[in-house]
């Protein structure tokens, strides 16, 4: 294990009718002036945005709103809500929805109190300084961003899609009411299990050794999605699978299932050029990446993969030839995530063989050309990978 | 599930030679005269007390020291701490060592700033209001106080031995060195996982429905457990076991593994009055305890118990006779905390029959004389457990 320093400090407020008290936390917290991201129509249709509202008016907490957010939110509406927060004396930003509006949110949040533009926390060249507090009501389980240290934005110019990890825009409370979670489509359920399950598998997948505890409850995190979404894909307002995933969502990125190891991401840095290009949902892409990812890094790590697949997906141990286990795991994991309804090919999303070499090139790597950590990938193996992951072997179970 | 606020804001520092960032951390949370309460002089002779004073020193930290905290803290040395930390002026306080003088830490920092007797707060006739920040260098992986809100006090007038829950005395930070238990000796190694298994056991024995997710969280701290101490009884220095029955002892007590659920913590009361009459070992005192408190709640719930002997244990679930593999699970826990070298009957510990009467009219129980959620306890019952104690049926393995 290696040596780490976690805090997770969020205040989470977890259960029914917890929306009502979004005022009385902000308080707490000390805001005066909130403004309140969103994102589409559902939440103003819903009444939640109301509810939250009523609830600030009742705690004497004045607000302002910017409603707009998409999937991979851009920097644009940033821009946007960092004027408008600016100009009406905003101190405390609550993100509300699922992990665009939070991950556009938090940009605002730290942009408001930067003088240069808040693109450069994003393109590492500057790191916050001073950030205003968020809060998040969340609606979707699926980016942890509720939990989380990090934010993921596309840039207009030139598509760009960038994550910033900084402890100061990790949420100082989150209100996670699982029957917020009941309208959510079957499609956006599912991907939001295959983003979950993702934040677990780039912490799963390490070089690390020693690392049995951690080991342990990422296994747990998939084994509740295996039993839970399913359930949920059945009777959408099953309150006890919702809040299952709900909390499984949140665990899976605020890292204490990552804690004392090195750590992938590359299939998450492969997924976002996927995105960016075709504006598919991100756990729709990583249902695509990850099966490829892991087929192409098979043998970096056997005997992990085996334990995965003996662990997770319940296979037995081929003691003679622990490749085939290993395989069978993947097997098994793309066949879940074909039975959930996502899509496990490229060409499923839409995505054209001929923009591979450009996606590839785009791809954001890490230092001397190389991206990740499990099985350091070069541009061609992160090619190869998108290759890999037009055609599928998975069979409907 | 059931609603619930979960906030554990402690910053683990966690790994080798972690315990020289004493002084940084401690300056970092605005402390500036510490008073460093230890117990025996373990902590003295190897060295770890200079290294923490020359941490502090290096930060320019003023420090005092008391030592002397002892198994089963007692109030009178809390007592003189308040009182020396007064004097000294102390505004900061470190409990170094294991749980016991954690909690004896905690109890002089809820003492110090208030005007009665710090008793008042474990005796429920008080809440804290302003408790001294508390930050812990942790030796032991057992009670888990580094990252709980609770402490445990015996009370010298009567031997009561009782229990404070409250925010305030969470440690603002914790460090956690695994190099720091390699001398523990293997008697206090076994304790200390006795403490931490029951500590998930409390939370895991519910009536709450549908809380798939932190059940399994609690069954990956006792699969980690059943790895890993084995590992160190014959290896004391395996750092990454060391480092994993660590994070195991955090993870089982800061209530990640319990939010949303009833919990049980009678086999804590009944082991109390135990602990307090013939000063055993907390750990070893409910290692006889927990297997008697299962066999005599078995029939509350089977399937409950047989999912914890098939999860955890490894039972192969017969589906005819459910009752039998819930058995199985329960002899196998008690056959593995005599492997570890527990004692796992009353007459082990030195305890007498006839004293049992006397330990059940003691015991603290909830309101209407009931104790526990999981399934109600009364003083009866109680007495029948201490009795049920006296024999085992475990075979060693």
């Amino acid at each position: 294990m290696q040596n780490f320093v976690f805090c997770s400090p969020t205040t989470f407020v977890f259960g029914k009718d917890t929306e009502n008290e979004t005022g009385d936390f902000v308080r707490k917290f000390g805001g005066t002036k909130v403004m309140i991201h969103y994102g589409g129509g559902s939440v103003v249709r819903s009444g939640l945005l109301d509810r939250v509202k009523a609830s600030l008016d009742e705690a004497g907490i004045a607000c302002c709103e910017l409603g707009g957010a998409q999937p991979n939110p851009r920097s644009g509406l940033v821009y946007e809500g960092i004027e408008m927060a600016r100009r009406e004396n905003v101190d405390f930003i609550i993100g509300l929805g699922g992990g665009s509006a939070i991950d556009s949110a938090k940009a605002i949040a730290v942009g408001v109190p930067y003088d240069g533009d808040f693109w450069d926390f994003y393109d590492d060249k500057a790191e916050p300084e001073n950030t205003l507090p968020i809060a998040t009501v969340v609606t979707i389980p699926a980016a942890g961003s509720e939990g989380s240290n990090s934010s993921v934005i596309t840039h207009e110019e030139g598509m760009l899609k960038r994550g910033l990890g900084h402890e100061s825009i990790r949420p100082v409370f989150s209100i996670m009411n699982p029957e917020l979670t009941f309208t959510l489509p079957p499609y956006q359920t599912a991907c939001g299990c295959a983003d979950i399950m993702a934040h677990i598998l780039e912490r799963y997948l390490t070089n690390t050794r020693d690392v049995e505890m951690t080991d342990r409850l990422c296994e747990s995190v998939l084994k509740t999605l295996i039993e839970d979404v399913p359930v949920v894909l059945q009777e959408p307002e099953h309150y006890g699978a919702r809040a299952n995933i709900f909390w499984a969502g949140m665990i899976a990125h605020n890292n204490s299932c990552g804690v004392g190891r090195e750590q992938d991401w590359s299939s998450h840095q492969i997924e976002h050029e996927l995105s960016a290009l075709y504006d598919v949902a991100h756990g729709a892409g990583l249902a695509v990446i990850f099966p490829a990812f892991m087929k192409y890094t098979l043998k970096h790590d056997v005997q992990r993969y085996a334990q995965l697949a003996v662990r997770v997906w319940n296979c037995e141990m081929d003691f003679q030839n622990p490749e085939k286990t290993a395989r069978e795991g993947i097997a098994r994991f793309e066949a879940f995530l074909k039975s959930i309804g996502m899509p496990v090919t490229l060409e499923e999303l839409g995505a054209r063989e001929e923009d591979i070499p450009a996606m590839a090139a785009k791809t954001k790597m890490g230092p001397n050309d190389i991206l990740g950590s499990f099985m350091p990938l070069s541009r061609k193996d992160v090619e190869a990978i998108y290759r890999l992951s037009m055609q599928s072997n998975a069979s409907s179970r």
